[in-house]
């Protein structure tokens, strides 16, 4: 924990209390707090005797040589060091730092593990900076293109994209972003701990979450044209107004999400800067993060809420013009049997039977991408209130070092399997 | 015309043609272009014979001395120079631009009249940058505070407001705002040449509108307070989502104003600038203009707005927090029967009859609150499509010395009454 609030003196932002760790971080990614913080990262993986790679996309791979050599590919532990705007100090950090503490116990007794054992950071994992989530992992996997990848620009700024952010600060890596032997950094398995964001295991008082899979989700950018024009002289039925079609579509997307027992969210709704009370808006745009465990439903969710969307276009005024893209499309996914096998022994063994329980994850994570190209799974703990995306996000010192002692023994456990 | 155009140098913004003058303008009030306008002003009405006083709002009055001696009030023309963040060149511009060019007919035709004739120019009419509409005039007529209008701060920022603008410019004129004879700057009357801004001489075919009045209107500020969350994790029912409930507030407005015949708008709506696609705002704030030629509609309107708001504020999740401000009221207003009788004539004599309509102002003048304190009316001529607050607003030359030709022959015949 000490680690924790160590490395988010990079990025600290939005105090909410008067302890010294009372703030959230504001380290989004490729930042230069963010590259503060990977220097700590390659400085302390490198002390604990581990060799360092980058990649294409800036993720980083630090490796304990294991007793077999380093022809099979590494057991690795790994999540991201990237944080929301306003967010906190465990989301990724957690599994990052811990992995670190886990190499830091290994190299303090010398402990000999068979396979190489390491930790990745992955690059943008949040997708609050640069509008993909887990986009390094992804391109890792295979399955977005690097090109893609690089091109995906500043969600505030189009000017600065993923590449030209690497460019900056020299850190396009020597070796391909790719699970390839030969040209990239395979994996023989992944293990991420994470804090569980949502509210399933302080409800059900349990300590660890062992997860099984995570849920489908798809994010996609509308985009609404109308016309600018007085409020006081232009009549109801001679508007295009796109604002409040913005707003129709909103209520709808959440009405269908609430039929289906799905999720549908709006995190950011932009409006030109120059707008005023008595002009009504030429043009809005708003995301639509939309999420439920089955596939097929979250297609259905897309469906009904284009369809309503198109309607709603045409209801009011003169109508407006609807355009939208889909920025992220994330199935759902099954974790490894046997990882998730090594994650309920260790936890069991860390905190007990009765303290478990199986869960699904609500949010994507560097570990849907990574279980495409070998055996992943995850180890949640409890969050406060399940709030996480939010400065005042906790966990207490009690709960991270569960985590990280399950890790530990999940990662130990897999290498003797 | 060419000396709107001329004047239009000063902000002009928002190319949407080859032709120099194709674009629309962006002069916000007390900003360093409405400050080039405003030394274009001082220096032509001086040329043209006038005197210059400036009052602690920084509204500009030229007076042209008359037959009589200046004991009486002098008749005013005035409108405002300053426009919208998205505006066109006519608002406001027509109304200024058109009163000098009246004294300079006056001036080159060596024409005495009875009484003092000048030109005011108000500010900040737009309530675009600082928003309250109309607030020098308001000032003006007692009807507003001059410490509440100084204290306005910019919408987008709040560390500037109108008084911290003045004394930049050097502009907190000597005499006070103020309709008083003593201290201030008295009207015998005030005519307002104004495009309409709406449809309704376009589609009657009509060339100039004998405006009666001006409909009632009210601006609020609603403000909802949430509270971060990831939209992955965090279930329907644990959200307090301020995004969701702007949305269902701005559509419900909508209908309410719908089923009253009335009209209900949202010009600007802000979420946090570290906004992203998976978290959820944690406050919303949104503008809505409410407007209905009857007094108590508006008022029923307002009721029916702010119910339903309380009631959405507690319709999903765990509710939000609702917070509002009424930052604008103007009732309606009937305009003085001499002034009407004056327009109407002058603009007989221009036209004739079978092209002059009687007309309602949808929008909010200075001659609002000019007719509290003095004889008031207003012309309205053609703008096409009834679009303003839009760079392609458009009046064509025809038109705008039609306007010109009525406003002269308006004053003249006041002179006489
Ligand atoms: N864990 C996390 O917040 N990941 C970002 C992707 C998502 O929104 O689920
Ligand atoms: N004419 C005009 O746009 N005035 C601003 C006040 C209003 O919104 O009606």
């Amino acid at each position: 924990v000490d680690t924790i609030h160590h490395t988010c003196q990079w990025g600290a932002a939005h105090r909410y209390g008067d302890d010294p760790t009372q703030t959230g971080m504001a380290r989004l990614a490729l930042s230069d707090d963010d590259f503060r913080v990977r220097q700590w990262f390659a400085t302390e993986t490198q002390k604990l005797g581990c060799d360092l790679k980058v990649d294409k996309m800036g993720n980083m791979f630090a490796r304990r040589a294991g007793a077999l050599g380093s022809k099979s590919p590494m057991t690795a532990m790994g999540s991201h060091l990237d944080t929301q705007p306003r967010g906190g100090r465990y989301d990724g950090i957690l599994g990052v730092v811990s992995a670190v503490e886990v190499l830091r116990t290994l190299h303090e007794n010398n402990y000999k593990t068979q396979y190489d054992v390491g930790v990745v950071n992955w690059t943008n994992e949040e997708g609050a900076r640069f509008p993909k989530s887990m986009v390094s992992s992804g391109v890792w996997a295979g399955e977005i293109p690097l090109e893609a990848a690089w091109g995906l620009a500043d969600i505030f700024d189009p000017n600065v994209t993923i590449k030209s952010e690497l460019e900056r600060h020299g850190f396009v890596g020597e070796i391909s972003c790719s699970s390839d032997a030969s040209t990239g950094f395979p994996l023989g398995a992944h293990f991420e701990l994470h804090i569980e964001q949502g509210p399933i295991l302080e409800e059900s008082g349990k300590k660890v979450g062992v997860v099984q899979g995570a849920q489908a989700y798809r994010w996609l950018t509308i985009t609404i044209i109308g016309r600018d024009a007085h409020t006081g002289t232009t009549p109801l039925k001679s508007r295009k107004d796109p604002l409040l079609a913005a707003a129709k579509m909103i209520a709808s997307s959440n009405a269908i999400a609430k039929k289906l027992g799905a999720l549908a969210s709006t995190g950011v709704l932009k409006i030109p800067p120059n707008s005023s009370t008595n002009t009504l808006a030429s043009q809005v745009s708003f995301t639509l993060d939309i999420r439920h465990p089955k596939d097929e439903v979250v297609a259905q969710l897309y469906n009904e809420c284009l369809e309503s969307f198109k309607e709603i276009a045409q209801e009011d005024g003169k109508g407006v013009e609807l355009k939208y893209t889909l920025d992220t499309d994330s199935p759902a996914v099954q974790f490894n049997k046997d990882c998730i096998r090594a994650v309920e022994e260790a936890a069991t063994s860390t905190v007990g039977a009765e303290n478990i329980i199986p869960i699904v994850s609500g949010a994507g994570h560097d570990s849907v991408y990574t279980s495409k190209r070998c055996p992943t799974a995850m180890i949640f703990v409890p969050c406060k209130e399940g709030v996480s995306h939010n400065p005042e996000e906790y966990c207490s010192p009690e709960d991270c070092a569960i985590g990280a002692q399950t890790l530990l023994e999940a990662v130990l456990r897999y290498d003797q399997f």
